[in-house]
């Protein structure tokens, strides 16, 4: 995953300390695989994945959405070449004086799960769009999701019902399957239940329009287009099942999906030592870890592939560490991670498949190191 | 633990946002305190639990030592007013450069756990004093540590007599019982290992001079002075059964028992839902949470007191989570949260002993929220 333009760049700039570099060209790729699997479907880049300018003004330029989790993400979408009305405020939990600066940037679409945000989108973004998000199982996901976001389909029939008496736009209901969800059945369930919410408004004169899908989307399936495309015709024919003739809109959130594999994060090995002398496992240390952007590997759940320059030799297990004197700042150990034998202290190692979700994650300053710098290229 | 300092302050100035405020009261309290418990040990503030320019001054004044894990938090530290003879590297993970910069920077005193790290400080920083870190078992302690630090004191030996062969001054050992520790038979354990450190190399020629006994001093027992001073006989009486009269010097590196109870984070009720009409436990969203500043919430491992403006009326469970679109962003849920009833969206609360570890674990900008704000006043 680390592309020649990735690599070039590397050996031409020579970046002192740890960094993320992104490759555009991927991020291009894979906005015009989502496209193709999901024709019908609008795209909203979910810009807490990566807000580097440079990919939002690429995916801007393409003519993707955002999905927004702040107004400060709301004005760098803006900022990118982002009209008002492509833009989604999707957090469900908002201030009310950040939604009255949204309406005021000109934002009319707007995520709920409960009554009292309705209301408060009721008084300070008046006659906005609404979609309620529905809780899903998750089941199948790499990364399922808490009960943190959405509410019931039974309480999002009151949840829109309340908005529509308010005098916004019930609009449609959301829901997210889980990240790197791969079995496609989730999002039969998923569709199924949102069908329920319009089916039961709908014999109450209220009728939604749009059916936000989320994201979820597993990376490693875009590489591969036939997949891709088996994804959107599953999405499909799920949506034929339950709707019928009368399809609604439709919206995807990709964010993991968009730039996941388009960056790399270059680091260096700082230490290799064991504990004891006839430890067999090797603990190595980089000069990047938990608090400086790979937050994600929290209870190991994400596993990157790392390359280094000894691949293909013999391997050993061992127990992979960031640099900072935080006794939590361990990224694999109960799985211990197999890297080559003739590494040796001051290689460069590449962590691929980083471009999402490492440099807004980042400490401020934690143990003074300074945040993960990140190149778009 | 919101000093009136702290609520005048608040009061006064009434910050918008979440933000910590710190009052430098309370961490002079704390210094003092650490000298009476334990008259005869120089005090290393380990400066990574916050770094604040006002708390390093204050410190510095006072006549601290300061424990650092970067070359950033050494420069840090010298800017406070710190000469570079009280300061210690005690990162056992540096890159040689860092090494280089600091012997540069004058710091002659640096943390090792192994034969690699004490070669990089041999060529990077000639005849410097080394400490080797051993391994503790941690128990009692409310956060365990990792092995991440540390080698077996069979090991330390090997590497202090290799310190020594390439002209470094081998000059003790260090440990850390794990923080928040309550038991006190831990110290007596980790000297006890100390002690077999100093004897085999003692038979050797090489005399060891300094025991680091690092940090985890419960926060709670400093408001207690009787119990701090407790503390420290004990840890005394520890020193004279292992050592005797020849008792070493020594070393402690307090964080979080130095700042930890010295600061508060306001914060604000973003939202108050259920998930489903019949659910008996509340969410309630702050406008802060674990990317924000509140890291060590991780597991439910720490919880902080909360205090209200409607506390003393009836309460009843909630699940409190941050502000960001991250599932993961969830303080406490296992363990749900007693809040009042009647607290509403819009409401102020204040999280206590949040002085430590807080605004430098704050992301850097995730989901478009900025980094912690802090006050040291």
């Amino acid at each position: 995953m680390a592309t020649q333009r990735i690599l070039d760049f590397l050996a031409t700039r020579r970046p002192n300390g740890p960094c993320l570099v992104v490759d555009l060209d991927v991020v291009r790729d894979n906005f015009r695989a989502f496209e193709k699997a999901l024709p019908d479907s609008r795209i909203y880049y979910a810009v807490k994945a990566n807000p580097a300018p440079e990919i939002l003004r690429l995916l801007a330029a393409m003519g993707s959405s955002f999905d927004t989790a702040s107004v400060a993400e709301v004005e760098m979408a803006m900022d990118a070449g982002a009209p008002a009305d492509r833009i989604s405020f999707g957090n469900t939990i908002k201030k009310e004086r950040d939604i009255a600066r949204a309406y005021q940037l000109g934002i009319r679409l707007y995520a709920v799960d409960c009554v009292e945000e309705v209301e408060k989108i009721a008084r300070a973004a008046p006659g906005s769009r609404v979609f309620c998000r529905v809780l899903t199982d998750g089941e199948g996901a790499e990364w399922p999701l808490s009960r943190k976001f959405g509410c019931v389909p039974a309480m999002a029939v009151d949840v829109l019902r309340h908005a529509k008496a308010l005098g916004l736009d019930a609009y449609g209901v959301s829901f997210h399957v889980g990240s790197q969800q791969t079995d496609l059945t989730a999002w039969d369930r998923a569709l199924g239940d949102a069908k329920k919410v319009f089916a039961t408004l709908a014999e109450e004169g209220i009728v939604l329009k749009m059916v936000n899908m989320g994201g979820g989307f597993p990376t490693r399936y875009l590489k591969d287009v036939p997949a891709a495309q088996a994804y959107g015709r599953a999405i499909f024919s799920a949506l034929r099942k339950h709707f019928g003739n009368a399809l609604p809109e439709t919206i995807i959130e990709p964010g993991r999906g968009m730039v996941g594999n388009a960056g790399v994060i270059k680091s260096e090995v700082v230490l290799i030592s064991k504990k004891a002398d006839n430890d067999n496992v090797r603990w190595v240390f980089l000069d990047i870890g938990k608090f400086g952007g790979l937050a994600e590997t929290m209870d190991e759940a994400i596993r990157y592939p790392i390359v280094t320059r000894h691949d293909g030799s013999e391997t050993a297990p061992c127990v992979l560490a960031g640099p900072t004197c935080d006794s939590a700042d361990v990224l694999y150990e109960k799985t211990p991670y197999p890297l080559p034998l003739s590494l040796t202290i001051g290689d460069e190692v590449l962590i691929e498949g980083t471009g999402a979700y490492t440099t807004t994650y980042s400490a401020v300053a934690f143990n003074g190191f300074e945040p993960l710098r990140s190149y778009v290229i």
